[in-house]
């Protein structure tokens, strides 16, 4: 009792917040309670973002903190993409840090991503696992299979992070190899879900499977029905929500649905955070009318 | 004729080298020279390196420093591994900038390579290619096939640099997806060096094969016989050099074979650089005599 009043006076004094470590029953209560599967990709482009935003010390942070404002009512997740952070150097590690800090500062159940598709194997991919999830504090991180297991051992070897492993991607050329198939017509992005399955729980693992594969949803929920799937490609890649939420969707939501490029660059000028906001509560929008019809809220 | 006057001039008097680009020819002519086809693998580990260092404004640089100049005479390329950097946050970028540069300066027909396995597509993967190529000025960088043509496509869209694909790892669980075998025996990797192949030539494209994996190097070089194969595994992880030369030389040698913890790591105390040298040089002289007796000397 003692305790627990002195870390109410602390958290007031100090102003920090308790952060529920992000299990997957607390994911589907905060999309249960933002009424949102949304996931903010933050590909913070420098050339991209608006011209007055120049004369700011660090205009990547300023751009995104302007967007974390506007779009945080309607999102549940972050996803900030490593390479347009690397592209700058140590700066860019920096603004992605401060990127990663306001998050936190802000809304402490947001769950955040680092998209970094990295993989690599023992020694390597534990200084990767260090990176993120001591340096910068997010809770989960893209990686691709080809190595195999090695590489996604040292994520889960953190306790209550996430390791999200690349299944079926969005791109063109994904086909060159994830459909590649053995001689019962397993193709190798279901041979990557049968066998990764058994490396970690749904609370631990996810997938990425493009929007633009959304029919293929059908052979992904029968491999992996209860692990949340995060989804990019809506949006500018051409990918269509409710196809997504009908062939993905499990009595958990289970979807992470990723706009980026949609949100950041809706305007170019003064208003784009006001914009984003637009843009992202749009889809929070119809993400609730498909959490409505679902019965999920 | 004036012109070369001036730069040969300038480049006294500013100390700058013009540096050759790293042709598929040049690598074999730098090996020639050396008589090496040595990589040194810069995985410098914070944990690892001697404690007298971190009295330095920059260990990490400082122990790069005296290693590269130790190992300088005996190695053809430096493989500096991200991770290794990037979980000293924006410090460890600063020290890996500081490699690249100083490498750059001691010798500029260095081969440099970013042992990053980065993979991703279109946007995200041409600001990893700018990260690279721009930001760093390495020769090459170590890339997953997962995503298909699009993960490499940037990467060679830069004139007369490199991308380096894994195809077959040194890894135990490597088996896991890089053996999926489709109905005519052919496998995953095999279908990786059979579809990429034809993405660049072999003065811009070249396979990570795992040295621990040597008898399957016949099957490698049937497929890519005058690629350049990059190849870890020997040292630490049990790989054998007579076997690795003997399945997967060809005739403009084809080998970059790379050791990274068997000399950092060959001494903890402050004789560490020597040590280093020492263990570079014993490759050396092996490779030498497998140089010699292949007839390429």
């Amino acid at each position: 009792m003692v305790i627990v009043i002195c870390v109410f006076f602390l958290q007031k004094k100090y102003k920090f917040k308790i952060r529920n470590e992000m299990t997957y029953e607390e994911l589907f209560r905060q999309i249960q309670k933002k009424r949102s599967f949304l996931c903010v990709g933050l590909d913070t482009n420098m050339d991209r973002i608006p011209k007055h935003l120049f004369s700011e010390d660090d205009p990547v942070f300023a751009f995104n903190r302007q967007i974390v404002d506007a779009t945080l009512p309607f999102a549940v997740a972050y996803k900030p993409n490593l390479a347009f952070y690397e592209v700058l150097g140590a700066a860019g590690w920096e603004s992605l840090k401060k990127t990663v800090d306001y998050i936190r500062s802000k809304s402490p159940e947001i769950f955040l991503i680092a998209d970094a598709k990295r993989g690599d194997i023992g020694n390597t991919s534990g200084m990767y696992a260090r990176t993120f999830f001591e340096q910068l504090d997010v809770d989960a991180v893209t990686l691709s299979p080809y190595m195999g297991q090695d590489t996604v051992a040292s994520f889960l070897a953190f306790e209550n992070k996430w390791a999200v492993l690349l299944a079926l991607t969005s791109n063109p050329s994904a086909t060159d190899f994830q459909y590649f198939e053995d001689k019962n017509g397993q193709k190798l992005f279901e041979k990557v879900l049968h066998t990764s399955r058994e490396w970690g729980t749904p609370d631990r693992l996810m997938y990425v499977v493009g929007a633009t594969r959304a029919q293929e949803l059908t052979k992904v929920r029968k491999l992996v029905p209860e692990h949340f799937l995060l989804i990019p490609g809506v949006g500018a890649q051409g990918g269509n929500l409710q196809e997504v939420a009908r062939y993905g969707m499990n009595e958990h939501c289970g979807l992470l649905v990723n706009s980026s490029r949609g949100i950041l660059y809706a305007s170019s000028r003064e208003d784009f955070a006001g914009k984003a906001g637009e843009k992202a509560q749009a889809l929070q929008q119809q993400m609730e009318l498909i959490l409505r019809s679902s019965g999920l809220l």
